[in-house]
């Protein structure tokens, strides 16, 4: 993987990843011309136990673009500035203008709260996945898949660096049906100064998994699940997709590495190969399915930063907000109010009806 | 309050309450008539340490009413009966035809997963608010809000007396944005064999503040808010509404008696009259905020049942699901994936629009 380094007008950076060199010359274009301004806060939740981040700078986007301006396509016009240049790039990542999770020193947080409150921190990526916008991440090829799992490996390792980092999340949301305005590929990386709840339980619970059972709870279920086989997916020598018997959501797949990885930097270029056939697979079914774009969440869980984390085992998640092929998934009182979530459907079911689509890499 | 107590022919239960004594003749109509069958089932989700519940029998909804079918609406025709009878009753109360939540002895859970599964248990009811389908929770009087409240603490009581109950959740999915098809206004209540992740959480980070303080969280939160005013929207001589200043969600808003409380049976009459004038005043704000009926998730948290739960407090959130009078907030990657809220909206921005908007009881 080939990689360049260069840095916006407005001090943001951008990276230029690609699997050939790349050429080092040309400029880091913005369609932004100000500084930044304004940071990001936190305040600690007294009932639930945990931060939630404030940014209400990211309601200052006066920046308003033609409906046909596509700020992650290549710049065509220097007159008009998207985010990145053209060239031979095929994957890149840049700072986000708007973060919901950033460290700056010149926006203390509020005063006079009688809960705790605490300056801004970490960082917030844009992934772009591919520069042709017509494209969606499934149809990209298989290399492009094994790029995008050494870019995370390359991104989780230097945010981990950071001393305001302790939990990398990279995730993509897709379709109009989750919110997503703006359709060209792309993900997103935040890198949060605290653990969040839901990776702090999974360490919690997969440390507990592996001092009494010796291994973490993800490699129990890969190893029954490879044995039963009735909710595989996709089984590769070294990657596996399943939908879980646990389903919380219609159609929930998830993708790992067989052997515990704790996260992308671990994976040996083979096991990256399989993993990447592994992820395009169930992408492939999902838009298979029914023959239309699936919109979906998918998250990368790797472990916590500077923690031993034991029986941690990187891993993503893919959640369809679909049920059926014109029905949301709405999340109700039981699941927002109580935390337990309600199934209609069993995952065998929905593992056999995406089992029957065919999935040719 | 009066209550009478009726069963319906395919063995479900259904209350009818009112301020005034209440007819007991008449009948308990269904529109259903074959016997109950089919059961849900628990599994465990071994990476977030949680209960999921499968009710694949939801799916065998066979009954396709028309249209203009109300099955909430009391029975004018004894040859299409609703759920309903005719009468004088104000609030009426039945069990789920369709339970995500119920102990029956004639479905095991299923055999050859790896991971733990266990029978379903617990409850699941349907809490009618009005006879009239043309009504909202909003424009009810404020009688029957406090009707409701005793409804509530009545129905908490009676879950709470049964072994396969840890927990009971009043809910109310409001707006066809949430999901909801049925628009006759009604509520729900989930009574859990398990004490769900949320409450879980919030009845660990309860005792430790009230270890530590000497007082719930929420009560020391809402000494603070009385003092400061700005997220206030209803201040009365026993209860109190208002934005929470570490608010997830746009618009969020809690209401809860001043004093600390358990569970609704804990309230006095005087506590009730003003929690009632506290949760009419702010869906009133709601749907004054644009002039529409907004969409929101309601849900009343009592403490967990055979808990002692140091510190815990009565209260209902309450969760818009708009962030503007058309813009959806949707959860996506941060929130599902990493359960770490993020807010374009200041808390104190949302509770000043609200405190503008007339409530006039």
């Amino acid at each position: 993987m080939h990689r360049i380094e260069r840095t916006k007008p407005d001090g943001r950076r951008l990276l230029l990843y690609a699997r050939a060199p790349l050429d080092a010359a040309g400029d880091a274009p913005s369609p932004f011309a100000e500084p930044l301004r304004g940071a990001p806060h936190l305040r600690w939740h007294p009932l639930r136990g945990e931060w939630v981040t404030y940014a209400a700078h990211r309601q200052d986007r006066t920046f308003l673009p033609p409906p046909e301006y596509d700020p992650l396509a290549p710049t065509r016009d220097a007159a008009h500035p998207t985010e990145l240049p053209g060239g031979d790039w095929e994957v890149a990542v840049f700072d986000n203008r708007f973060p919901a999770l950033a460290a700056r020193g010149d926006a203390p947080p509020p005063a006079g709260l009688s809960i705790p409150v605490a300056p801004g921190g970490g960082h917030c990526e844009v992934v772009v996945f591919t520069q042709d916008a017509q494209q969606a991440l499934t149809t990209l090829p298989l290399h492009r898949f094994e790029l995008l799992l050494a870019v995370l490996a390359d991104r989780c390792a230097d945010l981990s660096r950071r001393a305001d980092v302790a939990y990398v999340l990279p995730f993509e949301n897709r379709g109009a049906e989750v919110g997503v305005t703006l359709h060209h590929p792309h993900g997103q990386i935040y890198a949060y100064p605290v653990l969040p709840p839901v990776p702090a339980t999974m360490a919690r619970v997969a440390a507990e998994h592996h001092r009494t059972h010796g291994c973490g709870p993800l490699a129990a279920l890969i190893e029954a699940e490879r044995r039963d086989g009735a909710r595989v997916l996709y089984a590769g020598e070294h990657a596996i997709a399943f939908v879980p018997p646990c389903a919380r959501y219609p159609y929930e797949a998830w993708v790992a590495p067989i052997e515990e990885a704790r996260t992308f930097e671990d994976l040996s270029p083979a096991q990256r190969a399989d993993l990447a056939r592994a992820w395009k697979t169930v992408l492939m079914k999902y838009d298979g399915l029914w023959a239309r774009p699936m919109p979906y969440l998918m998250g990368w869980y790797p472990a916590p930063v500077r923690d031993a984390a034991p029986g941690w085992h990187l891993h993503a998640q893919f959640h369809p907000v679909l049920r059926s092929r014109e029905r949301l998934k709405f999340l109700a009182g039981t699941e927002i109010f109580a935390g337990l979530f309600a199934m209609d459907v069993l995952p065998e079911a929905t593992a056999a009806q995406l089992q029957a689509v065919a999935a040719v890499l």
